[in-house]
This record gives C-alpha cells, structure tokens and sequence, in this order.
C-alpha cells in the first residue's frame, strides 16, 4: 500500500468517517472513491470532492499564474468527471505571500474563469488567507441523477479496461519544463497538457448516463498507481498490454533522452484521462458513444490481485505502481 | 474595505460567481456569507463552507497536534452554526512535511475526531499531500430547513444586537502564549478559548428554526471588524454599548500589562461566538430560549453607515474595524 492510502487508512479509522460501505444516512461512497456521493433527497445526489494545488508540489514558483489557475479547478473537476457527474459548483481557497501582486491575482482568475465556463461551474464561496507560498484549495460540487454515480469499486474479472486520451502527455510537459526546454519554440504545444489538462467531463456524464463501466476514476498519478487503486478497490487484478498504450512521441533532443514513451504512458502523471472498465456486452455500446473520443482498449479485468503487463513480444512481467506519490521522497 | 473583502470582490467579479443575490438557479447566499446555501431539491437546503488553517497564520508550529485537529474543523463548522444549519460532512485536506511524525498525525485526528463527534459530522473525503508546512482545509456541509438560512445582509435600523460567550477570550489566549507563559499553572485554562474555541452549533441552530435573528454570522476576525461586515451587508449602521460587552478579566501579569479587556472585546479575533441581530418584537421570544446560554445584548442597529462605540461615561465615538485581518502586515 502506497503511503499516501495508507495515511488516509489510518485518517478513517482514527476520525469517524463514512467509507466504502453504503450507508443509510445519504452518503454513498465516501471517503476513497474520487468523490463522495451525498443524496440530499431521495431524487438528487451530489457529489463532492476537494484538492491541493501547491506551490513547490503541485506547480512550481514560475509557472503561470493563468494556468495554476486553470489547472486548480480543472485537478478538482477531473475528480466529478470521474464520478460520471456534472460540475455544479466550486469553492477556492487561496492563500497568498502578502506582496503577491494583483497582476497574479488577476491571471489566476482569468484561468480559473476558463475552466469554470468550461466546466459550467460556479464559484460560491471560499476563503482568503496569508501563507509563505501560493495555497490552493478548491472543492468542487457536482450533481448525478439517482444511482448513477460509477465507483472505483466495480471491475470484475473479464471486464475490458480503457483509457480517454494520450498517457504520458503531462509528464513530457512537466519533463521538458524540468530539463529548461519549455522556451524552445517547437517545444511549447507539448507544455499544454501538463499546464492546462483537457478534463473530459462530457463524456465521463454520458458513460454514466448509459450506465457503460463497471468501475471509472481519473488517471491522476499515472496509469499504475491509478489502476492499482482500482483493482484493489474491486478486489480484481490486471492485465495491461504495452503495444495497445496511447504513448507519445518523446522529441528527439539530447535533454530529453532516457525519457521512453512507454514509462511516461505507465507511470506519468496528471493527465486526467479516464480510466474505466466494461463488461464485454456492454463494448458495442460503448463503441457507438466513442466515435468523436480518443477512447483505447488497453487490458482486461482478471481475478487477480496480480497486475500484469504483457509485452509486444509476448512476455508477460508484474506491473508495480510507479507513479507519482506525494510522499516519495 | 479591508485588503480581505476587496480580494474576495475582486475574485468574485473575476471568476464566474454566484453572489449575495437570489438565484433561480439552487444557489442562496453564495459568496460573502459564512457559507453557500444550496439547493439541491425543493425540499432541502445544503449551507457549504471552506476553511484554511495554515502554520504559521492560524497556529503556530509548537502547539499540540490535537488542538490543530480540533480547532481546524471547529473553525470551519462556525461558518455552519452561524447560517443556522446542522453540520453533516466534512472533507479534509492535510498537506504535511515528509517526515511529520505518525504520533502527530494520530494526535491531530484525535483532536479532530473529538470535534467531530461533539458537532456530530462526519468526514466523507479529503486530499492527502506534501507541503513544506502544515497546510489544512476543511469544507463542511450542513442542513437547514429550506428557507430558514441566516444571512448576514438582514438587519434593519432598530433592530437590537446581541453576542453569545465571552468577547476577546480567544485573543487572551493567544496573548499568553506569545507572551511566553503558556506553561504558567495559574493561566493554563485561559488558553481553551484560543485552542479548542466552543461553537455554538445548537444554539445557532434554535435561533434559525424560530426566525428569531434578522441577520447572524460568527465572531471570528473579531468584533469591530465581523460588526462592520454585517452592517455593510445590510447597508445599516450600529452603536455598540462598551459597558455592556461580555469582557473578559486579564489576570495581573507585568508581562500582560496594557492587554485591556474592552480592546480585547472589540477586537480580538478568533471566540467564534455568535453576531447577530433581533428585530424589538422578537426579544421577548429570544428570553423564552435563551436561559441557559450566555447571551448578550450589546447595542442597536442604525440607519448608518456609522458604527458608533457609546463609552459608559455618555462620549460616543467611531468604532473602527481593528480585528484579525489575513493581510495586515
């Protein structure tokens, strides 16, 4: 178990909590899941999820105060979409070094309003405070029709696992602002995806709405830390193949060497995609919703726990979780 | 208009909001209140509030893991008491230095768990992170029956004020520790107000079933400055009665000398007790429930703008807003 799951273990036995049982009192998921699902009323559920963005851990000093604004939403929202919910609502905490300036202030919110007419998500409340470094929290509302929410929960074994988009896009982006190439003009596209992730909140809606995966979450840590997560929630195991990965293209310059498409797609993080997994009655279903969608195949379900990855040519190794964990040192 | 109030109009015209006005669109209050009133149905309503509390701005690195726990999501369920909603949820989000201790953490829950259960919520998510400093956020969720939220914007010229507990009882706490006499026997119990304030979570609950405030929120910034909030709200003035606040005693200490309890009263942050305002004929109605509890009748509503502090000896003068302010330097 990673250190961050266990801390949240631990956090949910110490503090009385809601969990991955159902409960009576209109809570469904809880804590784990993306987000937790509250029903308010028999005929709404919403759910709520709230993220960090943090100067030095999640954005660095210089990075532009229009896409940490864009990206702190955005980080928040991916975690609705992959309830299957539609953003509603959002709340910003932020806390700023006294002599930030209001140029900063702006920017950030010009990214941020972005995301929010993009997600079709309304700032109502929040807090405003002082803090060394750039703090922010947003917490995030969305809105499911009754039963409708897809849990991490639900893989079972012969279920087809997909992914939405390119794996590993993010990570080039932070790979090449990292190794101080983010200013080579044929360079800058490639930042896009690490600065401000395409969140597919649509689609993430309509797969729920047809009730296509048995088990969906967001691709937030990279692909094997992600599906780890998932298995272990459903109980089930993996089996992932490297020639079907959505890779990307590394750019050949001498900085970016030692950078495989393969890694970046199995343990780069942030890239937001989905991660789900269909029951096989369900794929032509699924295939007639995905036509306008980069939608891939990449494995199946197995009774596990083992997570596998099978290579081109045919060898098959144990998959571990690599990606990215706030606690690595 | 404090550096606070005018970042926060700033944000809110900025970013696509919903604010003070009624909205057809499920959303009350929004922006500027304690906390956000959604309406998820027609028959229910949802206050929502988020909250930081940052070492080295809401506590300092010496104190004890469990009052930052407790006080942490203590601060955050004022927002609640003070709209009048029972708390429900909470989510919490931790960002940690690498090596914070598991006996930190386990004291920190431990704290927060006591709350919890004093306030009766539960905690349903969160996010889990790295930071160079203790870094929290806590959001609550809590019910109101629809309709009966308190906002701060409804007080009206006549209408009398009134403040529950002690006034510049947290501030004295604060004081003492600063003042380096924490470990005195004889002061150890003033600090509880500053370290595990009381919110009045029942009793702000009772005032909004009966209707009996025209307008309410919490005392945390301090008087003086959470006074001229409400009365800025609802485009009103006050006059405050010095010899009618419930000040505090300020033990005989040289190193507390010039700490005076009326100063303390008006401006001292942080006792999370209630603000708010009751029309003449509802006074009789607020006696009937209010015999157990320390209730305080401290002056008037005016036309305003003005906010007047009367002395006891008859001199009246401007009440100027000197509480905590996130940004005063």
């Amino acid at each position: 178990m990673d250190r961050e799951t266990s801390l949240i273990r631990e956090l949910t036995q110490l503090i009385p909590s809601i969990t991955h049982r159902l409960e009576k009192d209109g809570v469904l998921p809880g804590v784990g899941d993306d987000a937790a699902v509250l029903r308010p009323s028999p005929h709404s559920e919403w759910a709520i999820s709230t993220d960090f963005s943090l100067e030095g851990t999640h954005f660095l000093s210089g990075y532009s105060a229009d896409s940490i604004g864009y990206k702190s939403l955005a980080r928040a929202t991916s975690d609705l979409a992959a309830m299957g919910a539609k953003p509603r609502y959002f709340l910003l905490a932020l806390a700023l070094p006294p002599g930030k300036p209001g140029k900063w202030l702006r920017q950030f919110a010009a990214g941020m309003s972005r995301a929010a007419r993009e997600f079709d998500s309304r700032l109502v409340g929040g807090d405003i405070s002082r803090s060394s470094s750039v703090t922010i929290c947003v917490t995030v509302l969305g809105e499911i029709p009754v039963g409708l929410a897809i849990l991490r929960s639900g893989a079972r074994p012969g279920d087809l696992i997909y992914v939405t988009g390119a794996l590993g896009a993010a990570q080039l982006g932070l790979e090449i602002i990292l190794g101080g190439l983010s200013r080579q003009p044929s360079l800058g596209k490639l930042l896009k995806p690490h600065l401000y992730p395409k969140i597919p909140v649509a689609l993430g809606q309509t797969l729920a709405r047809r009730r296509i995966p048995s088990a969906m979450m967001d691709i937030s840590d990279g692909l094997s830390t992600d599906l780890a997560r998932l298995c272990a929630a459903g109980g089930v195991g993996a089996q992932i193949h490297a020639a079907s990965l959505p890779t990307v293209k590394v750019p050949s310059n001498s900085l970016l060497r030692g950078i495989e498409p393969l890694a970046l797609a199995l343990h780069g993080g942030e890239d937001y995609g989905l991660l789900f997994t269909v029951p096989p009655k369900l794929v032509t279903c699924l295939r007639g919703i995905a036509r306008n969608e980069q939608i891939t195949h990449i494995g199946e379900i197995t009774r596990g726990p083992e997570i596998a990855l099978v290579h081109p040519d045919g060898r098959t190794a144990p998959l571990s979780a690599k990606g990215w964990s706030a606690f690595a040192q």
